[in-house]
């Protein structure tokens, strides 16, 4: 679009775009943050046109120059976006062109606006992800560090939100450390597929210039070309699998919120959030909040909606490229805020975390979290597994009644649901116990959440 | 949130919250665009005050005369908005404080935010079905107007995207216009469910102070109070049953987009669509892209994005507040927007079409669309139908080798497939026989369209 | 399809479908629960052809007698129902015809499949929204009851699972009876969007029988008929509304299932749940799961989907009728199942919840519940509201520090946050006493939760 | 669950699960379809046992024979499920007691239902990705042999659907071979997650017996181990990975199922499908409608929507395990039948459409597919791009006026819009001529097209 502003697209139309229409169809106000990665397309696509002498020296000299100067007034916020030219392309070239002249027309030599935004996107998304698999780690060595603090910190695992057995915080910090690692591996499986140069594509059918791909690839350190134009310059499957990873993610923290809203609950006390994570409330001055891990839950959904959006965006739509792709952007820019946000807030956020061994050793007291433990031991003993759990189960129901733990019960009581019970069992009841005795390869024993935080801090360079 | 820029909430806490935290959970950059509703909302609820006897007649004209200037100002673009006052409610309580002292303090007295917000979005998003309904009515009047041009213009009438039978392109644009009829009708029921008060309900469960529900509910225009104080500060149903709404409007845009979109294909060639909605290329002369229709079909897929968002973040949640809702506003404001947007720009741009009655003329007649009316034919003349419909289909087959129309075949040809076929057939074999024939409520007898225009016309007060 | 079993469509076609395409494209084994429906649609639209003159009394008791066995046979699970008649319609008609021979070939003179599955839709979900109807209000009956029993158990009123302020158990179950109330309303309101006629539509453009469609309608108690023919046979918008309303109930229901959850859990204790809601674990004996609850969270996600199912299968649909729309019937129907036996177990379960009051009791006693209360004592006695927020605040860490509730502080230790304290004050600081203060509509005092079951149980007919 | 049949779950229930709650509750109607995987991890685990000297000889050799038993009655189909035994998992176990007697009791020793079910899904997951796999590989192969005999077949390039530039038809297949070659890698990549054996988690914490579970990993042909048993048990990232990489493939395949249907509609005509893919009408006796490639289309919402249910589904839970899992399955699974049906069939279609060379040559011809082209050659004859589009637009206005292509002006006419054309350029107006200069990789020219014919048939080892 080279002179929306004032006039027609080309003598072919006879009326410009109403207000709305540009308003509508315009993207500058949410694409000029791929300016950077722009220049940088174009000043690729110039060195290459100049090497194959498409574009002369002079022209190139004129281009890098011209660029630098644009680039400085971008990164000092002097720019001047304006919506008349549409989009952060447009603004770039029109700008160049006033600063350089015909030099600055022929930089779009060889390539459409359909492979230049194409070409963008890949790039910013990919130093987006760059930037994910940093965060990342940074949220993975918060936890590590905890859970290494917690190694044999005691607390109830639940299942259904009953107590079912003893584990140790740091066991229960590390899942989430597995989960975030999976995430890490999906980004940089789709940063695989990012990382190909769709420029040379032109509109769709490729161009009439002798241009070399492979050197454009190589100067802007793509992997590889997309081997076909029409493909290159219609798909966006790596903005959904980003945003599918991202909503993953997203969805990994949510359980991690959910856990450390109710953990912060009196009810549950196991910790506390440091003050800077939570706020008030403007009538109740007791009140302190768990906010940020309720926003997070929150903007789970946010992203799920995202992928939706993109998905819902591509699924019926004929090749090549059409208009509705322009909506790619916008979810695609907010779900990588969403995300890096989140990400350094939860990095921060673990790191305050005040753990509270005393309640959690209480309440794994409260709950009968050693009775498959009780079982395990009749077993061992002889009894039929089934009988055990029917020995226990009874057991359980008196202790009940009587408002104890299953460890609180004399022998003479325990002796009354099977007479294998020997004093010995006592080990077998206390939470330690039951813990060590989960001695194997993922398996909550102090010895092996140790085994994990040795092998994550090797991974993560700690 | 009283002095949240410099100190932390309050003496409970010991830090307070960090710049990332203040960012990640301040509203104000998206929620200052209740700012009027929030007034609005804020003097209602000072004048119960005051006629109950809570709040002096002095410091009800104080706040009044406070009220007046901030709206003043914000109207005017001076109102400085901070993001350490964290959201638009705090941001012209501290300006009300400001302007006029303890009295500005006395406003909040038997409310809390939460009740607030809630009120807040209540009546802003009552005004947005306000005008969602008048934009509707734009969009049906433009296309009942289209309808009424082009009651007896043929078209081809499509089943899978082949041709089925022919219609009149007046009967196409009333199937929208009835959907779009629907989608007015579930805007008005959603806000039945809208208008109505939870303010009262201060923090989750009612107040201590004197209140007069009722009385803030009428001078707001509501038609009742919410019930029960935890239900009304926890639910946000109504902003997704409005969402729900969008989509299915977007939804059905969507499918008369991408009519729009294949009728102004060059194969079809059906329409034309005014310049002034279309955009050319950067590099192809001859480009006239249909970029409305296209962005519409995109956008789409942005509000049920925006409904999966809404319905994610709501799932689970316990009673009463939690901070996740929150994001309940910028999905949907932006669906608001979105459909305020494309309603507007859709009425404008039917207006601008160009129907090529010939070229609609010319595909009625590839395709056999009078075969069933060829069928009809026969069963009037006592052939069972299936087997007419047998002849028909070695008829059209016949045709299709010939490569020609059945109306172009000789009565001889047609009576080879039946004898029962007599040179009355031809009547029947035009597109104008085939409309006329189909003449009960619903039907494409263009005396029918003329029924149905009359009907909207009377509707929309045409 | 008269004979798709043995051979091609027509004379038209060369083979017949693939079997993996038969299997592909057949609906029988789902819609087939829509016979019942399709039979009566049929017989009113063979009554209407007989009134009319089209159909001759002979043909039209024969289609009624022969209709009688069909329907005899289907209800007694004898009804041989082939894949290869591809749908409901087919293999009923076929069966019809191998009954009574000619006249069954009669009874689809003037309607197509596309109208005649348009409307079974309609009258089988119409039968579906009058059962949620019923089940709605079973539901909300025995919240009522469960209200009515606690009207005064005090109970710890959240707000970010923080204990805010008290309420009483039966204010809390009676915010879900206003969810479902509104809940109740969108069906309803959906419900006159679906009892609509769309039969006489025929394939898209009507017929050319001189039919009477509004006697066909109130035949089948439909309140109108559908007024445009293309949009009767293509438009879905009424099960995406149902879908979205049954996602809304599901989700109100998730948070219920949330809630109950969590109080179930040893930590809160404040619920039991009837063993026969519940399951064991197989290998912990200990165990008792609130299965229920959380399947039901679960199965919100399952009417989410179903909900973007059919959001994205009408998205860039052209008119009239495609294929696509036969993936309407899947999410519906099982969006139909899952919100009924839900609703119908959620009835069941909610009369088999035990409430601990004293566990509450104990709860609102630990987390300054009454922190507002004193406050609000404090600014009645001439504090300004933001000094008595802070004196409260510093009186709650004095207390946290001492591990005391407020009302366990003594005179003196209170008076030394404010000198406005006096004795008086202990009355606010009960549980009891914050309750009873809230008595205005929508609060949580005692009388006013009774005020809001008196209405429902007026509303219910209780 | 060891006899929920009859009684309660153990001593500590009171009551045993009422009729609906089993059935709201149980899983066996649809997971019984892993009754082989199930078995092969049971015996896998038996091995295990046996050689770290947990399980006997004579017990391991019972449980073989045992399982090789229930094998065979499944597979005949002979094997009675039971909805009182809830799951495959209990039904199978039940009746290998029933056949083998205490033994049998033993199976379940250091495994809980938790990581049985987690690992039955890995493994059936797991060969439903092979089998993905292999039937992407087989559209491809149906898509890259169609390439190759038209890789000089000449169609209009569209963007917007408006004619844009002349591409072949094989290079546009090959764009979706390329989307297909991504979808493949990334369900690859989800294998490697998902080929992580849980088993050994137990119900949560690990077990106390002394497993190994490395070489039940081996035994099964796991890559590994899931490191941390609580992530184990608790997560299914892994079946949310799989379904967003299959509606990724749905939504491919969905625009190639639009392409089908506009290429198919007698206004374009530019293919057919084979009758075997089509259906006809029940009343118009013409019709052959696409329903395969439309069914295609609709499936997308589908499979979006199962993507939507699961990670709904996960949200906010908290660990490890709850029984809203339970509802991950038949997402999955539903997602794993329509990709499974849809590849096959479409690699079946895909061998049946017959291409229409004739009438895509025509559609080139109008639409001004050349333009550019005539833009490139004024360029390359010395004229500024702006200038030269300007040219080129007044041209194709001119042309459009006279009802003609470029290449049908003469020479003459031509000049009037700019002296630099000469005789020479109606080689360039040619769509051949356009074609063969683009001709770089990636580009459309017929040597490009038949060099990414031959790298694809290199990789598929056609």
């Amino acid at each position: 679009m080279q002179d929306a502003a004032n006039k027609a697209w080309s003598g072919r139309f006879n009326e410009p775009v109403s207000e709305l229409v540009k308003r509508y169809t315009a993207s500058v106000t949410f694409d000029c943050r791929m300016a950077e990665v722009d220049i940088q397309g174009s000043l690729a696509h110039a060195t290459m046109l100049n090497r194959v002498g498409v574009l002369s020296d002079d022209d190139f000299r004129a281009i890098q120059s011209g660029m630098a100067d644009i680039l400085d007034d971008i990164r000092n916020g002097v720019f001047d976006w304006s919506v008349d030219l549409e989009d952060v392309h447009m603004n770039i070239e029109r700008r160049l062109t006033e600063k350089i002249g015909d030099a600055g027309k022929r930089l779009h030599t060889g390539r459409s606006r359909n492979d230049q935004v194409a070409t963008d996107i890949r790039l910013y998304l990919r130093g987006g992800i760059d930037a994910t698999l940093r965060q990342i780690a940074e949220v993975q060595t918060s936890l590590v560090l905890l859970a290494e603090q917690h190694a044999d910190t005691v607390m109830p695992g639940f299942t259904h939100l009953q107590v079912a057995q003893p584990v140790t915080f740091g066991h229960h910090m590390l899942a989430y450390v597995e989960m975030l690692g999976r995430d890490s591996e999906r980004f940089a499986d789709a940063r695989r597929r990012v990382n190909r140069l769709p420029l040379g594509a032109a509109a769709l059918a490729g161009t009439t210039y002798p241009i070399d791909r492979r050197m454009t690839a190589e100067l802007l350190g793509f992997d590889g070309v997309c081997e076909n134009s029409l493909d290159a310059v219609s798909d966006r499957d790596f903005a959904i699998e980003f945003t599918a990873a991202a909503a993953l993610t997203m969805t990994h923290l949510s359980r991690l919120s959910e856990e450390l809203i109710i953990w912060m609950s009196p009810r549950f006390g196991f910790i506390d959030i440091a003050d800077r994570f939570c706020t008030g409330s403007s009538i109740m001055p007791q009140k302190k909040n768990p906010d940020v891990p309720e926003l997070v839950r929150g903007k789970t959904g946010r992203v799920n909606g995202h992928l939706v959006a993109l998905l819902t965006l591509m699924k019926g739509q004929p090749l090549a490229y059409n208009k509705d792709n322009q909506e790619d952007k916008e979810p695609l820019f907010d779900t990588l805020d969403t995300l890096s946000d989140t990400l350094r807030i939860y990095a921060d956020m673990m790191r305050g975390i005040t753990v509270k061994p005393e309640a959690m050793e209480r309440a794994v007291r409260q709950g009968f979290a050693t009775a498959t433990d009780l079982a395990d031991y009749l077993v061992k003993r002889g009894l039929p597994f089934r009988d055990a759990h029917e020995a226990v189960a009874l057991a359980v129901r008196y202790a009940e009644d009587k408002k104890k733990d299953l460890a609180d019960l004399s022998l003479i009581e325990l002796q009354s649901f099977s007479p294998l019970i020997e004093n010995s069992v006592f080990d077998v009841l206390t939470p330690d116990g039951s813990l060590a005795a989960r001695d194997h390869v993922g398996g909550t024993a102090p010895a092996q959440v140790r085994a994990q935080v040795a092998r994550w801090k090797e991974k993560l360079a700690l």
